[in-house]
């Protein structure tokens, strides 16, 4: 029933453990395995059929839905429209009710009150929790206060999964297969929260991922690294993909999916090596006689102005695409995707043209939701439930805070109830991501408990419990905090 | 079961071909045949019966409601309470549900998104659009932007035809017919929609309309021409129908509806004549011993203070209905309506006074607005549909535009969409009616394609389609727009 | 079934006689009577067990409620997050819907609507009103205005009943029983609608009130007379109960429920009485030697900023209540409550503590509300309906006004349709309470019509209808209304 088209590849879950063994929160994509995401897709087919061949209104009912009006609360402390109306749509196709707050500033907030005090409230009124928040890692750590599901509708400029299903349902949907696709990603990279949640998931499916930033809005080091690093995709040059092509776009850099070919025999054959094969110049002109690269997928982003630094502008070269921009070969099977809404980043003239199915993308939202909320509720169980793996998380209240000031763990009313915690990630250093935000912090050093010794020897962290081990952005602060060197010899 | 108070009779109904052939929208009154109306009515009277004997809670079902839970979308961009929440409360009442927007300015209009972006998003996720637009116009370019229905909540100082629905419907109910009733119109005739529904609604149903306006506030040119050329009624002056009577209010005219007489001889003779008759200073002894006009119905409205132009000011002498003023034998039997809010035109005295019926009428929306959407979605269908009456659309990229700069088609986001279209309507000068908007604009000229040739004939218009025709506001703009005057010799 | 926590003794139950018999309002604690407290709380733990062992998610259905699908409208003046929405998830819980204005500013209100006139439509739209309003008394006018059940959600500093209901409803079942409780009541004392619905509702269940306010944000004069006046509390200086014992927070009154004891000997014996005791400083070294007194609840409360007087500002003595507070060992048992929102008067320490149950409070504010819902909605009918114990109510147009500016006869578009209504109440001073605030202003006279004569015989009004009495704050005021002192030779 569900195309082949999802590997059981991809990194490992990642999720913060939680009490209440039966919750489930989708705060990043990588929340849902690929098996349970190929789970939502087959369910939102169904729901999609129903909602087709029903005579409108078209109330599509779960299994037990009728017999259980589920309750969902609409927590957005930053407007939306289709996000939370997809959602509330999709609770009322369901069989549920909706409460919502429009903007929780006018309410306890305006009092005061901590996002910790007002979730732990609200768990009593609801049995589902959709949030939007202006601090990245907010979700997650709503998500730690209660004990009812929370679903992230949109973290800062972190993650936004549920745009990421509707996106990569779009592309089953209409190319049957993400596999080997040719993914142009446009505009906004750098602060497009829809973006980041995108490309990981284009990658666990084995799209490829070509990057066309506005100058100055790149996608952040840590994205492309992790995209590297933990996603194992390979990087090339846009010569070596596409040659000296005239026709291309302003482009710098083509991400391979591990299990995807480039359509192009040169890089099937480096993609399969570990280490990035020598090419001489002599191929060049065998690459210019193979059958040119195409564009499957050109997904554009507006301008994130919201989240501008101050003192920001755009530069005049945003990438608008349009029929013109799409006049080339390689575009003439490219479908065009934007999250929406679009300012003038997106042609008007796409709206009848058959390769821009934006808003077939924004109808997909309310089965997608449907069959993620009706999975998450238990209306529909999880077949595929997988056990989470386990990793070893560090609260860090003695050591080192989390660099992103936009943190949840940065917020003033936050900071009483939020340990900073992190998990350890082996990059070229030793970096600890935020539970929370996700953001890479270099660790200097770090420090044993009870006795206090400041140690460099990371290998020999993962012997020790992690309440025995504190995370230190330099030696200074270690010192600072009463740590002191390990006198004992060093290994040699 | 239904009075037979409605007449068949009424202009030719004015309606937008749509694409999709099932949809029924409700932008203007003319939206609804006298048929219709009087099918809405009658299931209304059930609701309300309904209502009256059932047990509170009294959730009153359509036919098929039970088995199916319409989503109505709530579309505000304009502050509204009792349009927004009778409309809700109705489709509660009906089994459905309802999404809403309670300040589209803080969502995706903030973010720079189009209303045509926003309602094509919008149809995906609800069965059926209700709108408030501080646009002229725009409620009809919604209905031409999505294939689910469109009701049309009020559009800036255009229309607002679910209220005069229920002004219409509280008429019926206390007066068994509005045939030959004489409605005093009391207020900012100017800028009020509910007044423009009215005037003509009462028109089609045969009441008399008897405009007594706030100074400078006085109905439009256009809709005093349109209840004489379109809907067929015959203005009066006052001394005509009232004679030199000292206890009249400030009025200058009466517009006799086509199939009413106002109780009085002298006037019923004139309105079965083509041309005014002569009256002759010898009838005036005559007239004044006839019975006096009674008024059966006072509908005052507020001033629209959001729609003055800046720096226009109210005059003192804005009309306050209160006991005193309603204290001649003329208002014994009156009764007097109010679209709410008020502010200070009707007095609190009449809230006890059983000439007071604002309340009930406030009450009607429900039950009215019940009946509207169960016909509106085919809950209860139409028996009575009628086929629409086509008529030529002139879309005219290249010649006229709106000269209404409230206008939708003039919206800066908007006229990105939305090519100006018209109607050509007769009058003393042809003139083009506005799809969205209905403001008649002066036609001095058109050109014909694609030959580029000037023409001022507008008999031999209709013989061409019109896509070949293209209107323009004088000659010089037809000439800036390439085109040639006609060489041939004109016909003598 | 329910504890026999709850005495049938109590205030006579004060209610505006109502035009509609059936119909049932909540505006103060003293709309309900203790046996309908019973019943409510009885009907909570109905539900609070089905929704405990059902199935998430857990719709609980009274008798009726599914046939019957109540519409419920939140009339929010001020902002609300709890009591809105534990109100609205309640009613969906019970199966009904939901409308709701979450800023009547920008909607009517910004037309210049009155509030008589919004409920007034807003009655035809819905079966139930929840209102918060900024202005005292609000909730009761609104009462008066329509023919459907007005809950009070909050007016101005008055009063907050619904949430009284779930502060004794968590005491309930946190310690089997109301009486003898000692429960001390912290912070913003003045301003807390709140704390005045609680300390009435304390002693009308025996529990003792022990208040600890911040400096200059005591109880109200009115509170502690009509606790002691009417409530029959006796008040007991701190040293009379405490001693001197130094480890006494900053208390200097207790204020004993008329069936409670202090848990000390001395208190008992006194209590008894009708006088005061005279204790002698004999019974010093006894009373040390009695065991202490400990305090079974704490009720924190925030300071409520937005309705401080302009210029008025928070002293920094503002008492904090955190896990250092309650080291003594009269915390030993202590059970923090807190209305919430927190902002520092409430230690975060206290989260994970045991004693702190501020969020089960919370909680509890669902079942509660359904329970309450479905009895006023006669879903679940009262058994125990008392009639009304009669008052007379003297309506003043010409006489005295309410002297609390912020009541709701005061404001400016309320007193159109408001006539100042007064119950008496015989105090030191002949005092007349207001109908909707209950503020007291002291009579000096009161005129009887229609002769219009100036009496200060207080003793003979009450053998007069209502309407032949107008009252007078002073002599002055009397004659400027043109009434005249009796002549007639006074009685000796």
């Amino acid at each position: 029933m569900v195309p082949d088209l999802i590997s059981s590849a991809g990194p490992a879950r990642v999720s913060v453990p939680q009490d209440v063994p039966m919750k489930r929160d989708v705060i990043t994509i990588s929340d849902l395995t690929n098996a349970e995401i190929e789970e939502i897709f087959a369910l939102a087919d169904e729901f999609l059929e129903q909602m087709a061949t029903a005579e409108r209104p078209h109330q599509v009912r779960g299994r037990r839905a009728d017999a259980a009006r589920y309750l969902m609360m609409s927590l957005f402390y930053e407007p939306s429209t289709r996000t939370r109306f997809s959602f509330e749509a999709a609770m009322v196709r369901l069989g549920g009710s909706v409460l919502g707050t429009v903007d929780p500033v006018t309410s306890s907030a305006a009092k005061g009150e901590s996002l910790a005090d007002t979730v732990r409230v609200m768990e009593n009124y609801a049995d589902l929790i959709v949030m939007r928040h202006n601090y990245e890692g907010a979700a997650r750590a709503a998500a730690e206060y209660v004990g009812i599901p929370v679903i992230n509708g949109g973290d800062g400029g972190h993650e936004h999964p549920t745009q990421t299903l509707c996106d990569l349902y779009t592309l089953r949907r209409e190319n049957q297969s993400l596999k080997d696709l040719n993914v142009l990603v446009v505009g906004d990279l750098k602060h497009g929260r829809t973006v980041h949640s995108l490309v990981y998931g284009l990658a666990r499916f084995n799209a490829n991922i070509i990057p066309m930033p506005a100058k100055g809005f790149e996608l952040p080091e840590q994205v492309t690294r992790r995209l590297q690093e933990e996603y194992h995709c390979r990087p090339y040059s846009k010569d070596e993909v596409f040659g000296s092509a005239e026709d291309m776009p302003q482009i710098d850099v083509v991400y391979v999916a591990p299990g995807s070919s480039l359509h192009m025999s040169v890089v099937p054959r480096r993609q399969m090596g570990d280490e990035f094969a020598d090419e001489g110049s002599a191929d060049a002109t065998a690459r210019r006689a193979r059958p040119p690269l195409t564009f499957d997928v050109c997904y554009v982003t507006r301008l994130q102005g919201e989240r501008l630094a101050p003192g920001q502008t755009l530069g005049r070269d945003y990438p608008v695409i349009d029929r013109k921009f799409l006049r080339g070969k390689r575009y003439t099977e490219t479908r065009v995707l934007h999250p929406l809404p679009r300012v003038d980043e997106l042609g008007y003239d796409l709206d009848n043209d058959p390769r821009g199915i934006y808003f077939k993308q924004a109808a997909y939202g309310v089965p997608v939701r449907m069959a993620l909320m009706a999975k998450i509720l238990g209306i529909v169980p999880f077949r595929a439930a997988e056990p989470l793996a386990p990793r070893k998380v560090y609260a860090n209240a003695q050591g080192l805070a989390c660099g992103n000031a936009r943190c949840i763990t940065n917020h003033p009313s936050e900071s009483r109830h939020l340990t900073p915690k992190f998990w350890l990630v082996k990059s070229a250093r030793m970096l600890a991501r935020c539970v929370y935000c996700e953001t890479d912090t270099v660790v200097a050093c770090w420090g044993r408990l009870p006795d206090r010794r400041i140690s460099t020897d990371f290998a020999s962290i993962e012997t020790l419990a992690p309440g025995d081990v504190v995370l230190f952005a330099s030696e200074d602060a270690a010192r600072r905090a009463g740590f002191r060197p390990d006198e004992r010899p060093r290994r040699a």
